[in-house]
């Protein structure tokens, strides 16, 4: 029977993130934080520690290829949506903005963190000592997306320079991982990365003329009201353009669903499948792709010195993507609010960190005792920066943006009472139908 | 890069079985047909056996595991709905006729399997004979489930008689497979499985009033409006039940689910939890669960005798169930027209029978050149129930089921107009808002 206990875990997932979220509402955290402890508890760090099973039945959730996958089109949904979601307008505004808060936010990281190792050990070789520090490079920036959209601040100014900044961000450490694996001695050629880069944003601006074309064709073609088909086909575009980006011009897969989500926000009809995509990622996928990351955590016996090692290593990560993007964005001329919230913002570390980690390991450039102080520092931060993100918007409304994200929202509720409202009559209905034909 | 074919495989899925979907429509046909062509399409069968690979792109869909996976997470979410639709008086009141027919939908085909098997081989021997048999019983319902949602005939008496007489049928097929592997020499108690099924169905009952309590008290002290809980607990419990049927007490985690659905549409929220899984169902699940039974058949050389095994092994799969299910329609006193609608609904095969297939070839009680055959013969009945069910349907309105389903769907239109003229709005709101910043 063991080929079914995906269904429990789906269930234990879906169940515990919910409830773990609720709870870290009540306590006034983003429920973000909730669906991380749900991973983190019902996971081998803190059930599986106890006991693996209870009563025979293996409550305790493992990390499966199944949930990896499924957890991976987690993260695709919500840059998908977050994509439809960019005010396109304002993201061309923050792009300068976007850029110098990436480039700061790049290079003090790097630096950093490789004078840490060199502090650690002297003997250190340079590839070494900068790959840890290309790890701390890398934002994750789906986690502050989320929590962004739950506090209302996404189309902000700060958002959208977050969000500008985090892209630019994943290609700077996309660059900066090629030189190092470059100098790494494997056959990267940097020429052809940024050339494949460049070709990357051609395809994107050709695909989007292509898509916007045919969905305005089709628009004015399809006089029957089959409404079904563009949600269809624009996540058929999303998975087309993740899966280009990653395996076409080796960029970021999320960052192809976010450019198709931006497309598609453009073109004809966007407005109601962006609506569409709300249910299938609350309802499995997001759950999923957070509790996944609590389970990636396993906690070692580990030494004295890895335990200062990593307590040192999660201080540099969140204060070295601080002062970085903070002093990028002051440079930039935004206030120092604004600019301690677009470094918190960019705090947050991911998968692109694991993976960076994990290619390290493969080139015997990390040895496998730093891995698990990396994926402590990435759930630290990822625990960190929606908790201190909310606390540093309370308050201070950013007017102009958040106003919109509110009719957003207030709109969106407006739809549930109306749906709730038509079910209940159709309740109505069915019982009247029910006494007349009895 | 091999790791991100499945977005490419997950792109072409959702894009060919909308387009076949389309195509099978304008054909007249039920677009259930298109999502299966799709997948034999795209599939090794046809385009596997053309090319695999397309300017070292590969194209051809493979089946994987995590196609398999997401294919049978869409078949518990098109049982788990089916549940959530089944109006319980209906089904209750077809319990006794879907109970006979499933009997001689059963006796039926077991018999005329085996004595099939022994015309082509008179040296088989007899567990093997009633093996091929059993494979023949199992009704799939959900292809018919779907196709007559497609129709809006889910909620008649020949609707209801289906999936009453397919509920049964599992379980008198559950039975059956559990002698033969009996007989097979498998430690399994006939008795202890008895027992379980009964102890199962009271299982469902004590969820239920657990799950209805829950909810009745969680409906009445949560006033805030916070309504995603309840799709989210909704579909943890359909998980829960799922894995609980096949884990706990044997029986098909599909039963579960449906079983799920029961208890969900019987609670306080359900038919809001119900309108909630249409998009997860079209969007993700369904196109992959089509897909992937296509995807499943490799046409392998066939030797000339295996060439009319086949054909026979259909015509006898065909009329065994048409026959055996329509007599037993007419012992109940149904009319002759409604007795074939019931006796075609009940022909199509699926997934159980590949399941007790692998089981009998496992306990080499069938050998792996009748797996061709079998997996034809599914695929057969597969295409040729929904095309002859909707023929058997047209012009004749069964009246007082289909005008409710009929307010259904013209419900669920004027929630999808209201939503888009909401969301109109928003726009016409968001353009005012830009001309006012501007």
């Amino acid at each position: 029977m063991e080929g079914y206990t995906y269904l429990l875990s789906l269930c234990v997932i879906l169940l515990s993130t919910k409830i773990f979220s609720i709870l870290s509402r009540r306590a006034q955290l983003p429920q973000v934080v909730g669906a991380l402890m749900a991973g983190l508890f019902f996971g081998p760090a803190v059930l599986g520690a106890i006991t693996n099973s209870f009563f025979g039945v293996e409550f305790c959730l493992k990390p499966s290829l199944l949930l990896n996958r499924m957890a991976e089109l987690g993260v695709i949904v919500i840059m998908f949506t977050a994509g439809m979601e960019t005010n396109i307008e304002e993201l061309r505004a923050s792009g300068k903005v976007g850029f110098v808060v990436a480039l700061a936010g790049v290079l003090l990281p790097l630096g950093m963190g490789a004078g840490m190792m060199y502090c650690f050990n002297s003997k250190i070789s340079l590839e070494s000592a900068v790959f840890v520090g290309a790890v701390l490079t890398a934002t994750s920036v789906s986690i502050t997306v989320e929590t962004l959209k739950e506090l209302g601040k996404m189309s902000t100014k700060v958002g959208n320079t977050i969000l500008a900044a985090a892209l630019i961000d994943d290609i700077l450490g996309l660059i900066c991982l090629t030189i190092i694996t470059g100098f790494g001695g494997e056959d990267v050629n940097l020429g052809l990365v940024l050339i494949k880069i460049v070709c990357f944003f051609m395809f994107v601006g050709a695909a989007g003329i292509v898509y916007y074309k045919y969905m305005s064709w089709s628009d004015r073609v399809q006089a029957e009201r089959n409404l079904r088909r563009y949600p269809v086909i624009g996540f058929a575009f999303c998975f087309f353009m993740a899966w280009a980006a990653e395996t076409l011009f080796g960029v970021a897969d999320i960052i192809g669903a976010f450019a198709a989500g931006m497309i598609i926000a453009l073109s004809p009809k966007g407005t109601y499948v962006a609506s569409k995509f709300d249910t299938i990622s609350y309802l499995l996928l997001t759950p999923i792709f957070f509790a996944n990351i609590g389970l990636e955590v396993e906690l070692p016996s580990m030494s004295y010195e890895l335990v200062i090692f990593t307590v040192v290593l999660v201080l540099v990560s969140i204060v070295s993507k601080l002062i970085g993007c903070g002093i990028g964005a002051r440079l930039c001329k935004l206030n120092s609010r604004q600019s301690y919230q677009i470094g918190l913002g960019m705090v947050c570390r991911g998968e692109v960190a694991l993976i960076v980690a994990k290619k390290g390991m493969a080139m015997n450039l990390i040895s496998g005792d730093d891995l698990g102080p990396i994926i402590i520092m990435i759930i630290v931060c990822t625990i960190l920066t929606p908790i201190f993100l909310k606390r540093a918007f309370e308050g201070h409304d950013d007017i102009a943006g958040n106003t919109i994200f509110e009719d957003n929202f207030m709109i969106a509720d407006q739809a549930d009472e109306i749906a709730e409202d038509i079910f209940e009559r159709k309740l109505l209905l069915d019982m009247r139908k029910q006494q007349y034909i009895a």
